[in-house]
């Protein structure tokens, strides 16, 4: 191995496992000549699938495990017995700093609960955030929680908005990203009281973005923040509403092309300009899902992802290892946390 | 007046006032016959509008009055000094038995916290809900809360239940309605206290429909249940998150169609097919936010809607009063409440 980034993969998570995580790492090399991999696996499984793709199988070392993590267990039982999974052993590549970052589609909440106990949270970050990226009508959202944590009070909401701003700013290349707080309406004195106490805290603190204020839930796609902020209940409900809609969407699209003659023509007329919108909302590209504020890069994979998504998954970490992300979590939450007023404010 | 369904109108409230709601009673009146309007609001934008609907006019009563509440005025400014507002008197119009149900497009927390104080809530409930109706894969869902309550306990959550219940079943006709908990996932372990509370309770009472357990944001569009409970601070964010795709796709949709010539043929083609797809999901079918669980049918309509929005919304109402639904909820109630289990469960 060289000095190149190097990620830790979980080859067994997901429903596909290692089928789609060679190709998508052999893919993922071809375009970022800087990655290496650590890929743990059933050899009988991987070893086969190496030996399609010469490039990867020298630019990564196998290690075999045969114990995988289920997607059914729960991560007390996950954390009890999954000692020598192809997760845990992941995990433990990047704490023992022979892996940059982690990519896995297993267990989410074992995936959580590892790479928190194994790798800790960065410093003076209370609870790591599960993020992603979003299309919108102008561009693109970060967004977080979207369901590590179901209660947050306004401490932890500043410090995803943090999260969320350094990601926007270092990654994204948004100067000063403007973050909003997910609520029931734009006035000041709605919503509950954790949400109205961050709302405070953010609009007197500096960090590496501007506070924009209270959004609602049809400006997450409408562009007008580049960080959504809200707890992991409502970003979960919210994200997996909108996958939701945008189903039942193509749904109906599809019966109206299928519904006349003149539809179907109508339909083959448009195909490129159709697949090219495809292509634009393809949940495939917005595939990854970081774990933000752990000490360590660790992106969860979609479970059902194919080889696409699980390259751009690993690309997502590749993004945050690249860009030193954490090292600027690092700094600027430093700098949060010698605020007069954001020590006021939620009194720590 | 005779003995028909008389439905209390504060034609002053949204952007649109009369202009929307004289032609929109119309409508709804051409096609229920046994419909009776009282109309409040200022002569001098009613009258002339009146004197367009001959039909209309003689089956309505009107009542001027010049004080409207702003959509920006907060509720309890509106209760202060809102008393002889066109939407106050429409309130008490149906709190005097002059009317069977309101309908307003005005102030949405002025008009709950009006109807709660002037028509209170049905005996034994104890905070009414928002309620909507939107598309699904294979017909209608009924979801609860939008935006009434932010915070809900496992009593709560459980009368949204029944209220959401009893809507699907005497007004949808559907026989056993299947009732679902918005979740951030299916396990029985997920979520939090509140709603695992509810889960525990449903499981166990009799109530107008059957518990389906968990469901996630996915679950409401793809038609999983016939009713989605969940509290006000979500149930608005999903809401408003599924409003922001559907403009998001169309957005992509209308792009999509102008990029090529090729593609604005195949538009041209498919433009009748087009069309059926967007009446489906034509947010104005599904205007009318219904107030269940007040003491008196009460329909908010939405702020920006036309006439055909506006119709919607009227006969939401009309349908409310003619399946007699609130005396269904009140017998329902009583019903859960003589429970063991229940009693047991909520410690009433």
């Amino acid at each position: 191995m060289t000095n190149n980034y190097i990620i830790a993969l979980d080859a067994m998570g997901g429903d596909f496992g290692p089928s789609v995580y060679i190709p998508a790492a052999a893919n993922a090399l071809d375009k970022q000549k800087d990655l290496e991999f650590l890929i743990y696996g059933d050899k009988k499984i991987v070893r086969p699938l190496l030996d399609q793709h010469e490039k990867l199988k020298k630019h990564s070392i196998f290690h075999h495990t045969d114990i995988t993590i289920s997607s059914h267990d729960k991560p007390s039982k996950a954390l009890r017995h999954g000692k020598d999974s192809s997760m845990r052993l992941a995990i433990e590549a990047v704490r023992d700093g022979q892996a940059h970052g982690i990519v896995s589609a297993g267990n989410t909440g074992a995936l959580m609960v590892m790479s928190k106990l194994i790798l800790k949270s960065l410093p003076g970050i209370s609870r790591p955030a599960i993020a992603s990226v979003m299309p919108t009508q102008n561009g693109e959202v970060v967004m977080l929680d979207l369901g590590a944590n179901l209660v947050c009070d306004a401490e932890i909401l500043v410090q995803f908005a943090l999260l969320g701003a350094v990601y926007a700013k270092v990654v994204q290349g948004v100067a000063t990203p403007s973050v909003g707080l997910l609520n029931v309406g734009t006035e000041e004195m709605k919503g509950h009281d954790e949400i109205r106490a961050a709302a405070e805290v953010l609009s007197t603190v500096k960090f590496p973005g501007r506070y924009h204020g209270f959004i609602e839930g049809d400006d997450i796609t409408k562009g007008t923040v580049d960080v959504v902020v809200t707890d992991g209940f409502t970003g979960n409900v919210a994200l997996k509403t909108a996958e939701g809609v945008a189903k039942l969407t193509k749904h109906f699209l599809t019966e109206a092309f299928k519904s006349s003659p003149l539809a179907i023509m109508g339909y083959l007329l448009s195909m490129g300009a159709m697949k090219k919108m495809k292509d634009q909302v393809d949940p495939r590209k917005y595939n990854g899902g970081m774990f933000l504020g752990v000490n360590g890069v660790c992106v969860k994979s979609h479970g059902s992802s194919d080889a696409l998504g699980t390259e751009n998954a690993i690309l997502v970490a590749a993004d945050l290892i690249r860009n030193d992300f954490n090292t600027q979590v690092a700094e600027e939450i430093e700098k949060l946390m010698g605020q007069e007023s954001f020590v006021e404010a939620v009194g720590v």
